[in-house]
């Protein structure tokens, strides 16, 4: 199996995860096992301190699941640790690790409309943006820009592509001098004002899953599909514009 | 009676809710059976996936409660079906309505200070806004312009004027181009996430109703009225400076 | 024993208090008591209705505890009343005095990073700006200008130095006008929507004490000592970036 998801160790304290799923870092069932190595990683060595997360592919930080994949290759797989799902009991998994973790997003980090999307979002996003701009967001299920992102509060930051590695590598070095014991400590402390309830986020994966299955999504893949998503063009460039005209 | 309340159904899917209360879109006792109606009908549709509530007022978006109605007519109202009092019953309804729903604010969209407000607003606000900029809003009471409004989170977008009809139609035709019951679904968890418990909302409308009967508040309002309060004009134009100026 | 905390009665409704312990405003033992006999008064007065707090410092509104005071001074504190340590006894208190009470914050407001912060924060800021900002204030922990502060929500405004007297005491004076009841009530139910709950803060003291204990925070305090650390000079205007070159 081709490696999708490289650790790379900068300094034992500051640790890079890169997403490389040619050509459009589409997240489907084979990266799952790889990604839960990297969590499992992260979580239980004594060193690391911070892990940025960032994408080997030009224009694609990370998009949508892989809906070419057997169905029987996601469903198959075992709960995690936690009782959840794969990808949600790694998402909270990291959530929860003692470490600082950063996405570095350059380029699209996509879903698909017209589904309940799954793993966590819809428990998280309110809690950090609010319910009116959540509500949008899930809703309207279109492009977001960077800009329009920071002003929402979705990301921390939005800033020029020639300095973002830079302030992400500034950042980073930053947290890796400090004590380890500190961050994880500050970190649990944030966990409990801040994570919402792992039984708040169980039941979106089945609802979403049960969603996909539903003849109405499963005609507007099927659309998208014979329009080129999934390959590299127009559809997955402008995802949100094609989702907006697949129903109409 | 006139008709207050009008719903526009654009498309089976995007309706419009009106408001139209001549000259200043004051929110009375008679306005909450017609908005009751309208809230029933978005509830209980088998196909509406997206409401937007305008005005038919220029300048006024909705304003503050009637005080010039008979306190009876407020408060021989039945409860509503969740157990709360009328208003704050058919707001915390449409927060759990099954379809997305828009306020398209032109013009003001006023309280009045120097009382507790009801309805919701302190369950609601802080959690959107934050607790400092929330205790602005209230203990501040004045009047807030849109770019603030946005830069505070207290609405999504402040747009210019010209841009603001398309872009709010632009939203309800593409959020009416999905499936029903995946917006009706991903809307659920976002409840989850981010509505207050009913039972925070509840004293609200008491302590509410108490402050505007107490002696303070009233002979604030009586000095608003010889002003010219409830009538067109400077004191509903600019009523935060009005109200900033009627205790000193 | 010299006064660092000043209450001046603009009015009986209008309070300032003035942090006044030169040259650098750090916060120490000895400031505890003279800060709870101004909160007892905020919690205790029949007429007040807003307090501004503000410092007598140039450059510097409020910064970290005092590292060269004696342990004991700080550990043989009583509980206060609400059973927690002093320090976040009086921030709770404060949080919750029937009162509006507005920041002033005129220069820097500093923590020391490499140790656990406590007093209350970690359970508070999440609710305030997000889990991700938060995360990034505390873990980074730099220097923060007030621009940024604003866009991330963890003020409600940053304000040209000019402007700043005139907009704080415009605010604090309409606040002033109002009814203290109404005040009292509204704050109330913002209270039970956004404070966190004291179980929740209770811990950070503790664990915060045993960071700065440990020995990579006191070799982190030693270094900066011997660099200018609690003495006027770079290193307390500078301390962002001195904290992070001290780990490296």
């Amino acid at each position: 199996m081709t490696k999708q998801i490289h650790l790379t160790r900068r300094s034992p304290y500051y640790w890079r995860v890169t997403i490389n799923r040619p050509p459009l870092n589409i997240f489907g069932p084979d990266t799952i096992p790889q990604l839960n190595d990297a969590i499992t990683a992260i979580e239980t060595d004594e060193q690391v301190k911070v892990v940025v997360f960032d994408s080997a592919i030009e224009g694609f930080f990370l998009t949508h699941y892989d809906f070419l994949a057997k169905i029987e290759d996601t469903t198959s797989l075992p709960l995690g640790p936690t009782g959840l799902q794969p990808l949600p009991d790694m998402l909270v998994r990291l959530s929860r690790a003692p470490v600082a973790s950063i996405a570095l997003i350059r380029g699209r980090a996509t879903g698909v409309a017209g589904i309940v999307p799954g793993g966590g979002p819809m428990a998280r996003l309110p809690r950090l943006i609010g319910r009116g701009r959540a509500l949008e967001v899930f809703l309207v299920a279109d492009d977001f820009p960077g800009d329009l992102a920071e002003r929402y509060g979705y990301v921390n930051r939005s800033l020029p592509d020639a300095e973002l590695d830079e302030f992400v590598d500034s950042l980073a070095s930053r947290i890796a001098s400090f004590d380890k014991r500190a961050i994880s400590e500050t970190k649990r402390f944030i966990d409990v004002a801040s994570l919402p309830p792992d039984y708040e986020i169980a039941p979106e994966w089945d609802v979403s899953f049960a969603s996909i299955m539903r003849p109405a999504a499963q005609d507007r893949i099927k659309k998208l599909m014979e329009q080129g998503f999934h390959k590299p063009g127009d559809v997955e460039n402008r995802l949100g514009y094609y989702v907006g005209q697949v129903g109409r």
